[in-house]
């Protein structure tokens, strides 16, 4: 069905994409937890699997995408330790905890729609599937992968180290974890230090809680995704994707969760987006070394001199590669903005190209697609994709010259090819198609005529006519300005 | 904190608004089932829920509004027999019904926001919530409310009537009640004729499925409601929202699981918003006779002559009583848009009033603000509301010749209470500010000045130029369409 190759992270090499169930394919991608606005970090890597997403629809496949919500379970720490970071967030704005769920929910979907990304086919929550993680801890406690102790249940690293490797995502050694874990509280249940939760018992001030066998409490934050993604996915999926941070302890401990419960390791293809730096610099907010994905839309930062659209911004995260470390700056959006609306131009130049010269031109079309699709079958290698978008910028101006480039039938070609990998491909938003955009075309196609009747009213002197058109005209906030080279109008 | 009344459909009566723990106020609404497109009775239903909880907010509350979606349990009857809604769109269309349920809530939040709704506080979905309502079972089953049959549970209104009265808020007593029910499949475990589901035990194709003390199952539609309003608001909260057609028998049986399971009905306050009819007639696809929401945005409906902006349809929404039927019309939309941008004109004119006349002018402002606030204290008349707009919109006309009507200081505060109103508490998105909005405004000006001059043209049989004006607009995305009376356009 396609060459794809795709790096996995877990076996650390490209390898060619086969889908379990072609042409069906399976994808998760851990959300975000929604305690505070998502960072631009989050943006990046949900825009990249929002490319594979994409690429895979327009290879053909039917993919279902699965993206998380954590609503409940994470704790301050990432580890087994600390107020769950929802819970907290609500104590300090004294808010019931599914208010901060729902505000920021709310706010993370807007900036994905911002982004122009497309919604996930399944957007499961953590506290939707209290009952399915209860299920898994069962059979993980049958099979001796889980044990409880005080009303809470971890898993065993013991008891799975006698089957299974464990590190391997993040290619750490068993002695490197465990010289890495602390003496904390809430640790002396455990059997081994590596030992993670799967069930908390609530302390009394805790308010998420739910009945178990065990304890009123709350799930592990790991196990969510295992029992998410096989519910939704089956046992064995194509893609498990994520930001790079995740890998350890989330999806190290997620691929012991699902080997225990069901023998398989969960997804084929673990794929991880890399990290952002802001001038430079580790993005933090301690620092205001930050940037905000909604600041890029306003320019309301001090690290910005102006507002992005949301296509610029794109097209910048996408002109670099999504296992690349991407280094945000002013300047360097700047020069993305440029090639973008470089590119646009050029397509809005293509789709107005007169009929003109041969049916087919110099410049192969096909041959230059079939490289497009190369580089997106090369693990999804979006720089050298838009490296070819330039590419035929290039013979779109010089066509305009000598139409024996690209032809009649190549130019429509071109058109429709630059559309699909700008468009669907790249997601980038067709900014002069935008509701607004479609309204301005529109109109001014209407005024062209108005303003021809009132320049013949005007030449005949029929003043009292050019003046009731431009009362009409400011009734819709049109505004007419009469000058030496003709009328013109603005919309106030 | 307000003399705001309401219409409370259980006693039948107006009655001033008292929230249980003022300053807070806790707002519960049935929200839609996502197993197909929001249709635009909802969309009135919960514009009005939206315009309920922006006063509320106006008035100085700090409101809890708990809106759910429901995804599972409701079968194809609204009753306790047929298919599980979303499970048979699901079979329909070869997905899993958790996509299903994605693409109908991103659908629905996509319409909502498009109208300008405010994301309610909390929006907690049915599978969910699958632990609270078999804890809330488990109690009623405990305190006899309810009863095991072959892995299916019901409530016993026999039980239940020993202690409370069935039926009180849709006026209907249990002989009619008990005469409207059928002899129909899987009825043969119930007690008594109206007796209800509470749990229903999965047949071998039914796929959305939980564990339970009685079977693999799912949880009846009615329940939901209650396990997550008493979870999200108390046993005893302030309002209960929904559409005319859940007062039977989906509220009503919400009452008797909160009072079985609590001793409490739930809510003290009752509010139903009316019916939609088009053209006067009830809408309904069979026939045809039908709208969308969406349709009302893009004009491409034949009851429709052009497209209309988000903040028009609000408007003429609104221009309604919530409690009153509503008829939709073309003519009746163009009106009240006519009025909608009169009112959006007023207020422009008075943004940019020239600091003229005296400080405080004739026309009482105060006074005339107590009137507005009067009328939305009267069980939300925005009708009347919108005809005190009217009212200042003539004196800011008046104003215009006469600086001393409003003055310089009443003019500023005038100013201040129209945006309050308008855009604050009926929630009218400025569309001057929006971008396609304000093109769109001055694209329906500038247009009636083109049908006007084709018009004349083709009364004059100058078939030219009315066919090259045609073309013209063409080229900007402009369809004209030529009806019997008169032409009316679109943009593509």
């Amino acid at each position: 069905m396609s060459n794809l190759t795709l790096y996995d992270s877990l076996t650390g090499e490209l390898r060619p994409f086969e889908p379990i169930h072609a042409p069906n394919v399976g994808m998760y991608v851990c959300g975000p937890t929604v305690y505070s606005d998502v960072h631009l970090g989050n943006t990046r890597t949900f825009l990249s699997f929002d490319l594979l997403f994409r690429y895979l629809k327009h290879l053909g496949y039917k993919v279902r995408y699965v993206r998380n919500i954590t609503d409940a379970g994470h704790l301050e720490s990432d580890s087994d330790v600390g107020e769950d970071k929802i819970a907290k967030k609500a104590r300090l704005e004294q808010l019931e905890p599914m208010e901060i769920v729902q505000r920021y929910t709310v706010g993370f979907r807007n900036v994905m729609q911002a982004y122009n990304a497309l919604p996930p086919s399944i957007e499961p929550t953590a506290t939707g599937h209290i009952v399915e993680q209860i299920e898994m801890i069962k059979k993980l406690i049958a099979d001796d992968y889980a044990y409880e102790a005080n009303g809470s249940v971890y898993f065993s690293i013991g008891t799975y180290l006698e089957k299974y490797p464990y590190g391997e995502l993040s290619g750490r050694s068993i002695e490197d974890l465990e010289s890495g874990t602390r003496d904390l509280d809430g640790q002396q249940d455990k059997r081994h230090p590596l030992d993670f939760a799967l069930w908390k018992k609530a302390s009394p001030e805790h308010i998420m809680r739910w009945p178990s066998p065990w304890s009123e409490g709350f799930p592990g934050w790991h196990l969510e995704c295992s029992a998410m993604s096989t519910k939704y996915l089956g046992e064995e999926f194509d893609i498990h994707g994520g930001g790079m941070d995740l890998k350890f302890p989330h999806h190290e401990c997620e691929i012991a969760q699902n080997k225990g419960a069901t023998g398989h390791g969960g997804a084929r293809y673990w794929l991880h987006a890399n990290m952002l730096t802001l001038n430079g610099k580790r993005m933090a907010k301690s620092t205001g070394n930050t940037l905000d994905p909604r600041d890029l839309l306003t320019g309301e930062s001090p690290h910005l001199s102006k507002s992005y659209t949301p296509g610029a911004v794109r097209f910048f995260i996408h002109q670099a590669h999504y296992r690349s470390v991407l280094d945000f700056s002013d300047s360097a959006l700047q020069a993305a903005e440029k090639g973008y609306y470089r590119l646009l131009a050029s397509i809005e130049a293509l789709a107005q190209r007169p009929a003109q010269g041969p049916d087919r031109g110099t410049w192969n079309v096909a041959e230059w697609n079939a490289q497009c699709s190369e580089a997106m079958n090369q693990d999804l290698n979006s720089p050298v994709l838009i490296a070819h978008l330039f590419d035929a910028a290039k013979a779109i101006t010089a066509d305009q010259k000598d139409p024996n480039i690209l032809g009649r039938a190549g130019a429509a070609e071109l058109l429709n090819a630059m559309n699909t990998w700008m468009f669907d491909v790249l997601g980038l938003a067709p900014e002069h198609q935008s509701g607004s955009g479609k309204y301005q075309k529109a109109l001014d196609a209407a005024m062209s005529i108005v303003l021809d009747v009132r320049r013949k009213a005007r030449e005949s002197k029929d003043w009292s006519t050019s003046d009731a058109l431009r009362d009409a005209l400011a009734q819709g906030g049109i505004v007419v300005q009469d000058g030496p080279e003709g009328s013109s109008f603005r919309v106030e």
